[in-house]
C-alpha cells in the first residue's frame, strides 16, 4: 500500500516519502481501516521539520496520520464489539492508553500516563490501512461528511476544551484562531455563546473568523488582532462588549505567553481558562499571578487529549444537531501524493484544515454510499 | 391607576374586577413602575378560579400579576443601585425574600423559605404602577422585545429548569408543552441539544411545537401524544431516536403522575430529571421506584423559582445571543379591561401565553424607543 | 472444593446446601483466588429465602456470595495487569459489565445495562475458590483487615452514598442502620460531618449506634426510633439539632416509602437525598410532592452499586486513612458448614455482617502475614 | 478608647501608635461591637512594615485589624437580623461588599471587584469597639473558643482553600506551613484525608506540624523540608507515597514560584492546586507548562476571601463538629499595648498566631459565659 513516512530525521522532503509499504497486519484484538480520508495536523507539521521538541516520540521510518475516517477492512478474531462489521464507515481514536492504571481505571484513560499515539509512537493513517485497537474504533453515522470524519481528532480537541463549561448564554473568548479555535468558535455559537470574541495575530485568520459569522448571520462575533491593535484598547472594548463584567470563558488555543496573559486580563471575576495551546518553549511566566490569578478567583484547566470516549460521545451528537464544521477544511487532495503540497498549505496557514483522500474523494464517497 | 383585582373569594367574573385603585406609594427602597406589559401565568389562573390550591396564599382584595415590564416611575430616597435612573426599561423578581436565613446567606435566595410573592401575597404587576424593592429590580436592554419582557418571571422558570445541564450535543424530553414547556423546548434547540422531544397530551399543542421547529428549520424534534399513542410504542420510538441509550434530561413541566412515571420511564441509565410541574393534588406514586430511580442510577431535582440572580443574568444573555421565544405570544390586548377576555383565552389553550398592555402596545413601544 | 449452593428453589435449609463442588477453572483473562473470608449481603438473604424478588435473577444451582477477600491461586494466560502476581491478597468487583455500551464508554460502568453478576447470574465466592475476570480485581493493602476486606462491596455501597456529597461540615442524616446505613456513619463521622443523625425502626440497631458512637467519642450523634417515638416530635427535635435549616444529605439505606417521606419532610431547602434502600414492592408514594420536591428544590439520586473503579479507590483510601469499620462485624464463623447458623443470625438481626472464613480466620491470617 | 493605630507612612513602631481614639458611631445600617480579641494577620505585617504592596490600599491614620471576635454593643435602627441582640457573641467578614455587580448579584461576592476592607480601607477591630455593617456580623456559638473565634477570618481563608474539592480520602498536599497551612492541615485531617504532605523551608515549622499530628494521633502527615532536603528525592518520596500516582489535591500557601513549580510537579494527573499565597512581586514562572499544566490536565483555581457566606457556615459547621484549631495560637497578650512585642513574635515566625485581648483574656471569658 502507499503511506507517507518519516523516512528520515531530516526536515521537509528530505524526511518525509510516499511510499509503498506492507499493508498491516491486525493482531487478535486490532481492527484493520481502510482509509478513507486524513487530515493534517500541527503535531504533523512538527515532524515533518523534525522540529526539536518533537524528536523524542518519533522513531523514523514511522507512517504519519493521527486524524482520518474509513471503513472496516478487518475485525481481529479476538474482538467483541456489538455490531461492529466489515464495510462500516468508522473513525478512531488514536490515543492508545493502558487501562490499568488509577487514572484509566476510574474513566480518566485521556491523562493516562502511559499513553501511545499512533502517527507518532507507532504508524499512523497517511495510509490506504491502518489498523487499531478494537476498543479505539468509533462508529459514525451519515451525519458526518466524510471530510469532517477526517479531522475528528482535532474536532475532539475542540470539543473537550468547551466541554468544561455550559456555554449557552456565556461570553466566550478564543485566543488563537487555528483549525482548533475555528471549531472552538463554531461550537460556542452552536450552543448558544451570546457573545464570541476571538483573537488572533493574523489578519487572515481573523478575516476567515469573520466570513464564517457572516455566513452563518452570527452577529456577536468579535474578532481583534492582538499583534497590530492596541492591547489596552481592545481590552477595554472588551470590557465593554461585556458591559464591563469581562468574558465568562477563554479557550487558550495559542499556547503564546502573551495569550495567556491577554486571557487572564480579559477573564472575568471567577471567570473559567480551558487551556489547550502548546508554548514553543517549555516556560510561561503568567505577569500578575496576584491581581490575576488569585484576587480574580479564577479557575485554569489544561486540556489534554479528548475524553474516552464521552468526549467522542457528546461529539457526534453535536453534529448530529447540526454543528457545521466543514468549512474549516480549505484545500483536499485526491491522492496522498500530494502531501508535501498539502502540508505546505497548511504551513503557510493558506488551509485551515487540508484532508487528504488515498483514493480520491470520489471514491470514498462512493464506499460511503454503497 | 386602572387595576387587575382579585376582589372576592368566588370563581371567575364575580371573584375579579378590574377597577380604579390607588397608586401604589413607594418605600425608600422600594421602585415605583409604570407598567408596560404584563402576561398571565398559571397562577393566576388558579386565583381566577379560586382553586382550593391557592386560598390560603391570597386574600382578597388583591392586585393581580408577577411577570411584567415596565419603565421606572419613581425611586426610593435610599435605594441605591448604580446607574438606575427614571425612565429605565426594567422587569422585576416578583419573588421578595428575607435576606437572613441560611439559604439566602449563601446564595440560594430562590429556596428562602420565607419568600413571599408579589401579585399573590403582596400586590402585583397587572395595573398601571406597581412597586417593587430595588433589590429585585432588572434592568433590560432592547434585544428584550416588550412582549417577551412581559413574561421574564415565566422565562426564568424554564431557563432554571434546564440550566441544570449543559444542553449541548444532549437528547432532552420536554413533558408537557404548555407555556413554559414550549420555552424550554427553544431554549434546549438555541443551546444546541442534538434531540427535542416533546410529549403533551394535546394535539393542538404538539401542533404548535412542530410548528415552531419546522419555523427554525430545526429537524430533530420529535413530538409524541401520549394520551391517544400507545405509551409502550412511544417508548420505543424514544429508544429507536436515542440510539437504544435514552434520554439524556427530561424537564418535567406537567406535574402529571403519569408523565413524571413515563420520564422516568425514557431517562437513561444515569440521566437527569428537572422538574418544574406541580400535580393537581399532593401526592405523586413512582410506580416503579426500584428499577427507574435506584437501577437506573438518575438524579432529580426540584426546581422553584428562579436563582437570584444568576439565572436572569442567564436569561438575559441568552435573549441578547439571539434566543427566540416571542412565538409563545399568541394573544395580546391593549387594555386592562380585556382581563376576563385573555384569561379565556389562556383557559382554553387558545393561546401559550397572553399579554396585556395597560396603555396599549404602541404607547408602550413610544415609551421603550423615545 | 466446598461451596455454599443455592441448590432448589426453595426456602431457607431446603433449598440451600454446602456441598462439593469442582474448582472453577480461570479462563484466559480471568483469575482464580482462593477464598479468605466471605460476608453475608441482603441480597444472599433474598435468594436463601427464594424470595419473589430474586427468582428471576438465579437458576439453581448456583454458588452464592459477592462479598470476599483473597489470595491469588492462577493467573489466566492473557492477562495483563501490572504487578499482580500469585499470593496477593485482593478483591473483587462481583458487577461484570459489558465495556462496550454508551455508560461503559463513557466512565459509568456501574450503570450498564448488561451487568451481570457474581454470586447470583454466575458462581460466586462462598466457596474455596471463586474465579473473576481479572480486570475485576482489586489489590489490597494490609490496612485492610481480613473481616473488612471480606464486605468490600457492602463497604462500597456505602462510599458510592456517601460519594455524592462533601460530607466535611454537613449535616447528615442516616435512614437505616442496617450493615451499609452503620458503614455510612462511620464515613460520615470520618470524613468530618458536623451532625449525624440516625433514625431506624429497632431499638437494638440505635443502641449498636450509640455504642459506636460512644466508642469513637463522637458527640454529634443523634439516633431515633421512628416506629416508637412521635414522628412529627422527632422532625421538631431534627430541626432544633440543625438550628430550623434542616438535614443537609441524607442517605436513604432503607427503602421504606415512610423513611423516603421522612427523608424529604427533614432536608433542609435545597438539600441532597442519596437514595440507596430498595423497597419490598415496586411502587414508593411521595405523599406531598409539591411541597418536598419543587417548593423545597431538593436533589434525589438513586445509587447502584460502586463506581468502576474511583469507589473502590477512594473505598481504600479512607481504609488506609484510618476509617474504621470493623465493628460491623458482629459474628464470624470458621467454616463454610456454619452458613445456615451465620445466615440466621443475620436474619434475625443479630449481627450488622457474619464472616465466614473456608479455612478459618487463623489459617488466613497466617496466609496474609506468610 | 485604645487602638492600635498606623500612624504615619512609616516601618515599625515609628509608625504604629497604641493610643486613645473615638469609639466609631454606628451608623443606621451598623453594628458597633465591643472587641474579646483580635489576632495579627500577615497583612497586618505588611502594613507594620509599610511594605510598597500595601501603600495603597491604606491612608494612616487607621485602625489595624480584621480579624476578631466580640459582643454586640450597639445596633443601627435600621438593622434587621433576626434573633440579633446586644450582648450576643459574634465576629464578623470584614470584606464590605457593593451588593449590586454581577458577582454580588449572583452569590459571588467575594469576587466583588468594589471589595472594601475593614482594617485596611477602612478602621478595623485592633481596638476596643469596632463597627461593621450589620449583614457582615456573624453570630457564634459557644463551640467557639474566644483564641478561634479571634481569627476566624484566617481560619475562613483556609476553609474556603480546602472547600474547593471533598478531602475525604484525598492525598492533600500543603506548600507553606504558615497559620494558613497550619489551618489547612487540621481541616484535611478532620475532613478524611487520607494522606497530608506538609512542605515549608524552616525546620521549625515542621517540627510544629509534625508535633501537631503527633498530638491527634495522625499517622499520615509527611513533613519535608524543601530548602535543605534534594527537591527530586523530596518527590520521590511523595511519589512513594501516594502509590506512584501522586497528590490529589495541593493547598498553595505560600505564593512562592518554587512552590508553585513544586506543587505541579507533584500533583496527580488531573490533580487540584488551590491557589492562596501571594507572591513577593507580581509574575510567577510555571517552568514546565507544556508537562505540569496541560499535559497533566490539572486544574488550578486562585482562592480571595471566604465565601459569603457558605464559607462561614462550613466554617462553623467545622468548628462544631470538633475541628480544632486552637493550638495555632501561640501566643496572647492580655493589653492592645503588647501589639509591638506579639508583632515580633509573629515576625519572627515564634508564633503561627497571636492573639491580643483589650479587656484581657479573663474579663473576655467572663463576659462569654455571663
Amino acid at each position: 500500500m502507499q503511506a507517507v513516512v518519516k523516512s528520515a530525521p531530516e526536515d521537509g522532503a528530505k524526511g518525509t516519502e510516499i511510499r509503498d509499504c506492507p499493508v498491516p497486519e491486525p493482531g487478535p484484538d486490532d481492527v484493520l481501516i481502510r482509509v478513507a480520508a486524513a487530515a493534517i495536523c500541527g503535531t504533523d507539521k512538527h515532524i515533518y521539520h523534525w522540529d526539536p521538541s518533537i524528536r523524542d516520540s518519533v522513531t523514523p521510518p514511522r507512517i504519519y496520520g493521527h486524524e482520518f475516517c474509513g471503513f472496516v477492512e478487518e475485525i481481529g478474531e479476538r474482538v467483541h464489539r456489538e455490531g461492529l462489521a466489515v464495510g462500516d464507515y468508522v473513525s478512531a481514536e488514536m490515543h492508545i492508553v493502558c487501562g490499568e492504571c488509577a487514572q484509566c481505571r476510574s474513566g480518566n484513560g485521556h491523562i493516562c500516563v502511559k499513553t501511545k499515539i499512533y502517527g507518532l509512537h507507532e504508524d499512523g493513517a497517511f495510509a490506504e490501512f491502518v489498523k487499531v485497537p478494537a476498543s479505539n474504533v468509533i462508529r459514525l453515522g451519515d451525519y458526518v461528511p466524510l471530510r469532517v470524519g477526517a479531522f475528528l481528532d482535532a474536532l475532539g480537541n475542540a470539543v473537550h476544551t468547551t466541554q468544561v463549561m455550559d456555554l449557552a448564554g456565556k461570553a466566550v473568548a478564543i485566543t488563537g484562531f487555528g483549525p482548533i479555535g475555528a471549531m472552538a468558535a463554531a461550537i460556542a455559537e452552536h450552543s448558544g455563546a451570546s457573545i464570541v470574541i476571538v483573537t488572533d495575530v493574523s489578519d487572515h485568520a481573523l478575516e476567515t473568523a469573520r466570513r464564517w459569522a457572516s455566513n452563518r448571520s452570527f452577529k456577536n462575533l468579535h474578532a481583534f488582532n492582538v499583534r497590530t491593535a492596541n492591547p489596552a484598547e481592545v481590552k477595554q472594548q472588551i470590557q465593554d462588549i461585556t458591559d464591563g463584567v469581562g468574558v465568562d470563558v477563554v479557550c487558550e488555543m495559542s499556547g503564546s505567553s502573551a495569550a495567556i496573559n491577554f486571557a487572564l486580563d480579559i477573564v472575568r471575576m471567577g471567570g473559567f481558562l480551558s487551556l489547550l495551546g502548546l508554548p514553543a518553549g517549555h516556560a510561561v511566566t503568567i505577569d500578575d499571578y496576584t491581581r490575576n490569578v488569585i484576587f480574580k478567583g479564577v479557575t485554569m484547566q489544561g486540556i489534554i487529549g479528548r475524553r474516552m470516549y464521552s468526549t467522542w460521545q457528546r461529539m457526534l451528537a453535536l453534529l448530529r444537531s447540526g454543528l457545521d464544521v466543514e468549512w474549516v477544511v480549505q484545500a483536499t487532495f485526491d491522492s496522498l501524493q500530494d502531501f508535501h503540497e498539502g502540508m505546505g498549505r497548511f504551513d503557510r496557514h493558506e488551509a485551515l484544515k487540508v484532508v487528504l483522500f488515498p483514493e480520491g474523494e470520489k471514491a470514498a464517497q462512493a464506499r460511503l454510499h454503497a
